[in-house]
């Protein structure tokens, strides 16, 4: 189970004016299953994005990219079960016969459609079940149905992810409500497979473009289950501009940070949430690395360690074989790391300093913090003041299994 | 079990004219096994190696190094059972006090000792079970003890890592003798853990230090089991200069090239039973990139491979979901990848062309190579002609068991 996650309650969610959401069972991959998701949005709505590094990236990741650059976006699809990735142009017809299918019942131009799909890779995209799917999404389609869209995108997921949270801005109240999946194939550039915040406020597109980056580089591109990276992740940020405060369009101003923050909170939320529910996940790692020469180095640290199989183990194991990370960090790629300068805690245990076990260090101390859930692992590099925070979580028996048995 | 292993059998291994070894049984880590082992090399032999590039790199590892830019060195020392790494000033005084006493039980200088340590990171190295080890070792020394010095050395590995071979150089048997450990924690820079290959070919330092180099290259520094580089990796290279024949002084000769072909052959199938023995493995897997614009590209999409622990699982679990890998080259790291140029062969099958699945592709086709223990990957990047070949193993229930348990 997913690593200390309260349950998600449906009236946590708060609904976004301007936007509905529709669901469906389509078939996609199997019967019973929510697994088709409709967002539809106001007229006038902005929408911003940014999408996986991958080179093999899915068909619908090049058609959003594509529809995103006109602008005008009315609606989203999500389709689960299938990837429609390494699908060729096979693939990109069955993603341009999605849009243009959700665009007709709607009735708006198919490039105002933005489709992501998340499942297997290297399958044909069942397009005759989403054809005959999206009308009954449609059908579906209110303003009060986060929690069941939260539920419609997951695929080994065993929990939804989502988060809602409001603010003050020039004395209106602005509400931001965020979605997200993925549990494995998860690290960062992208690490979300998918996301999707929305925000009622009012904003130009630029700078929720901007805003878009910046969440996601506090909050998805931050968080590491197994350093695969997906074909189809994508993280969107749409803003209805219903709340009825004036329009934010400088970046220097008071109201862009507060809307920035709020927005980087709802997502660092939503990422966390992915990694407790990681593929096989029994512990929540929290790395923090802190005085680095500068943030480059402190990322190779934190990465190395979080993505380093032996440590992972360890965790799993509630064994403080922390030798395993000094290797890591010895690893990481710093060619003039001076490790006698290095200091290693894990929670509030120092565990090493000097090039070695620090003298204070007792075996039953570093057991004591194993034995939690959550746990933070500092390295103090000594180098300079910069800093950095990467989430990740052990790794178990069931990764193997979950990742085994994926297809059967 | 290890992955297609044929047992080793003691007369498969040829002396070194000029080498004696020793093992004994020092108690290090467990009572009743044998974690100690000693060798001595005649006077005039050559050494060369290289080593781990780890930062933290451990105590013996330091004065290794310290004690190969004397030279004459005249025999090595070898641990298990403890890394004597991360473990500071205390763990290099310990590694001088094993060169120290071992040098004067055979009347040596301490800088005439090589030594080596493999095992549990960041505890202190037992010293005295070591020193009270040493002259067992010493009495045990003999020129036909390879056998038992490749059981010596082991820490996870379940099966031992020897071979032998001899080559005609101007008329004259060189003979060329290696033995390896290492299961877990391998990764390319070094991937050995520890390897010694000895001869008795006549040869100059400077030569056999290039010829350590390229065999390292071509041998231990093309495996993977975990993407973990270990603290203590070291490859030896000794050659005593018995074999009689006129000494080899230029790189540009035949005898250079032969030599080298043939210690690179022995090393290259020691790296291989290091894979076959990984921990956990259930199948072997070469990964071969061809068509490359250069081998770092080759290099980069062969390791994503190699590396990824979806792949892993799916060929743990038989798996052919093949997409997997296909993401794997997506996220590799070439920026102007043309997916569409990728062709993909799992065995003799092709998989994928033209950004999906080869028209021509059966899942049975791809079922049949999966069910194989001995697997090849082959990609074509259709961008140039450079070529790689990396050698893994798949990602299975025992990597974690034995990784969870490792300390208990």
């Amino acid at each position: 189970m997913p690593v200390n996650s309260p349950p998600l309650l449906p009236e946590q969610l708060l609904p976004i004016n301007g936007i509905t959401l529709g669901i469906a069972e389509a078939g996609i991959k199997k019967p019973d299953h929510k697994d088709l998701l409709v967002v539809v949005l106001n007229d006038g709505a902005k929408v911003a994005g940014i999408f996986t590094q991958n080179r093999f990236c899915a068909a619908p990741v090049v058609l959003a990219k594509e529809h995103l650059a006109q602008q005008s976006i009315r609606a989203l699809v999500v389709n689960t079960g299938n990837a429609n990735a390494g699908t060729g142009e096979a693939g990109l017809a069955h993603a341009r016969t999605t849009c243009h299918t959700l665009a007709e019942l709607l009735g708006y131009e198919t490039q105002q459609v933005l489709p992501f799909s998340t499942g297997v890779i290297m399958e044909s995209l069942p397009i005759d079940a989403i054809v005959k799917g999206l009308p009954k999404a449609v059908a579906d389609l209110k303003a009060d149905n986060w929690f069941n869209a939260a539920h419609a995108i997951l695929t080994t997921d065993i929990v939804p992810k989502a988060a809602s949270k409001q603010i003050q801005l020039n004395g209106q109240t602005i509400t931001i409500t965020g979605i997200a999946k993925g549990s494995g194939m998860i690290r960062p550039n992208m690490a979300t497979m998918l996301g999707y915040v929305a925000t009622d406020a009012v904003i130009s597109q630029p700078l929720l473009q901007e805003i878009v980056k910046y969440a996601a580089d506090h909050s998805f591109n931050r968080i590491t289950v197994d350093g695969d990276t997906s074909t189809n992740d994508a993280f969107m940020l749409l803003a209805t501009g219903r709340a009825g405060h004036v329009e934010i369009t400088s970046q220097g101003s008071t109201e862009f940070a507060q809307l920035q923050q709020a927005i980087t909170e709802v997502s660092a939320e939503l990422a966390k949430m992915i990694v407790r529910d990681g593929e096989g996940a029994t512990k929540f790692i929290t790395v923090q690395v802190d005085d680095g020469g500068n943030s480059k180095e402190c990322d190779k640290v934190a990465y190395a360690i979080a993505h380093s199989p032996l440590v992972k183990t360890a965790f799993f194991a509630s064994d403080p074989n922390l030798g395993r990370i000094l290797a890591a960090i010895g690893y990481a790629g710093i060619d003039d790391l001076n490790v006698n300068e290095v200091q290693l805690y894990l929670g509030d245990v120092l565990v090493a300093e000097n090039g070695g076990a620090a003298p204070s260090y007792r075996e039953e101390d570093g057991q004591r913090v194993m034995n939690q859930s959550d746990i933070t692992v500092r390295v103090v590099l000594n180098r300079g003041t910069a800093t950095t925070t990467v989430w990740t979580c052990d790794f178990s028996y069931d990764y193997v299994k979950i990742n085994s048995d994926y297809r059967s």
